[in-house]
This record gives structure tokens, sequence and C-alpha cells, in this order.
């Protein structure tokens, strides 16, 4: 192990000190933690095409409930990853989108993606091979 | 929005046509769902620096149950990202390590945690502006 192996900066990233911050208290878990909500990745992945109305978002991801939907957006707003824009027509409009610092999210999310599609065929075949051997213990 | 833009790639692996799979079985959704985990991920982190024994590792990520632990393994094992080795002495010895797999997500992993632990202070930020203006409201 060189003091430059990437892995091992990501682990005292996850896990600094507890003199630091204390484990439990970790902001990388903790930032990692909201994005591997997989509502969250969604929504990420769609508003990076474009800014979309909170109806779009919904009709784009149907299998959230609004409630959910609502609650996901807050969070990412919450977090800087996304803008809340209410144009007060009548009704009142409300648009979302990336922020810029949402936008820099998008590059190693889109590689975690492209990993997780290129692989799940092994990982399918992974699960059945682990059922069946599970099933003959 | 052009044909060769990644997140369109990234969006179509998400979410593909109804007629496919279904949204509510989308593998690759259900691949990040796992990594999404932040336990799994400290896992994935710890074991990429080397193989390690069950205490070993429960020692490494200090807050985690022994419960949880098990499960996340498990799970990790079933998803053919990690090894599992039993050696059978007295008392029986078992020891995790990365498969060829597993390895092979840590790049993309590796890039996603040094994103968030570059942006968590822009994120704490964020989070401290929103809760403000909330409070303001």
């Amino acid at each position: 192990m060189t003091p430059d192996d990437p892995n091992t900066d990501a682990a005292s990233a996850l896990d600094p000190a507890p003199s630091s911050t204390g484990n439990r208290n970790c902001p990388v878990r903790d930032v990692l933690d909201r994005l591997g909500d997989k509502w969250s990745t969604l929504i990420l992945v769609t508003l990076s095409q474009s800014p979309q109305r909170f109806n779009a978002l919904a009709r784009a991801v149907p299998d959230i409930s609004r409630r959910i939907l609502t609650q996901t957006l807050r969070h990412l707003e919450r977090d800087g990853l996304i803008w809340r824009e209410v144009t007060p027509s009548t009704p009142p409009s409300v648009r979302y989108g990336l922020t810029p610092l949402g936008t820099s999210l998008m590059s190693p999310l889109t590689e975690l993606i492209a990993w997780a599609d290129r692989h799940q065929p092994r990982i399918v075949a992974a699960r059945i091979r682990f059922d069946e051997r599970k099933a003959n213990d």
C-alpha cells in the first residue's frame, strides 16, 4: 500500500479519525448516503437532460409517488444539487434543474451507472449461483 | 440532446422501456440501490486494501452492528462482488476479499467518493443556507 493509492484516500475520506468529525457524522458518508438513494440518482439523471416541471418529472419516473418525489426534490435542493424556480402564474409553475454542483456530479455518477449497466448480467448470474448453492446446503 | 450524449445512455440504462423489464425490476436500479447503501461502500473500500477476517472488518467499520455487517457481507457475496473463504480451523476462520467483479467496481466508486469528499463543504454550506431560508419563510 503506497501513500498515493487512491483507495487509501477513499477509505480515509469515508472514515476520518474519530477525533476529527466522529464516524457517525462523517460528511462524506452522509453525501454518499443521499446519492445512494435510487430516486435521487434517477431524478438527477433526468434533470441532466434538461430542466423539468414537477409533473414532467413525475411522468419521467413513473413508479415514484408524488410524496416521495416532493421529498427527494427537497433533499436535492437542500444539498445544493438542484435549483427550484417558481413562476407566479395561474396556476403557479415550478421548475427544477441541475445547479453547477449537481452538473459536476454527473460525470462520476454516469460512470457508476455505466458500470452497473455493463456488469448487471454478471451480478444477476452471481445471485442465481448463490441462491442455488444455499438451496443445496 | 445528441444521440451520443452519455446522459441519454445513463437515463436509458436506469429507465428501460416498460415493455422490456418493467420499471420496478430494472436491474441497473437494483444494482445501484445496493451500492448506494453506505455500509456496502465502506466494506468494499476496506476490502479493496486487503482481504480481511470478519472481526477485523467489524473493527474497521466501528459503528456497524455485527448483524448488519453479516447481512451486508452476505448481500455483497450474493452479488458476486466479494468472496468468502472458511478455513476449518478451531475455531473456524472466515475471510472476505474482493472478486475481480468487485475490483472492477472500485474505479467508478472511488471517483464518486472523491467527488463527495471534494464537494462536501459546498453541500454542507448549501444545507445551512437552505435551512436559514426556510426558517425565515
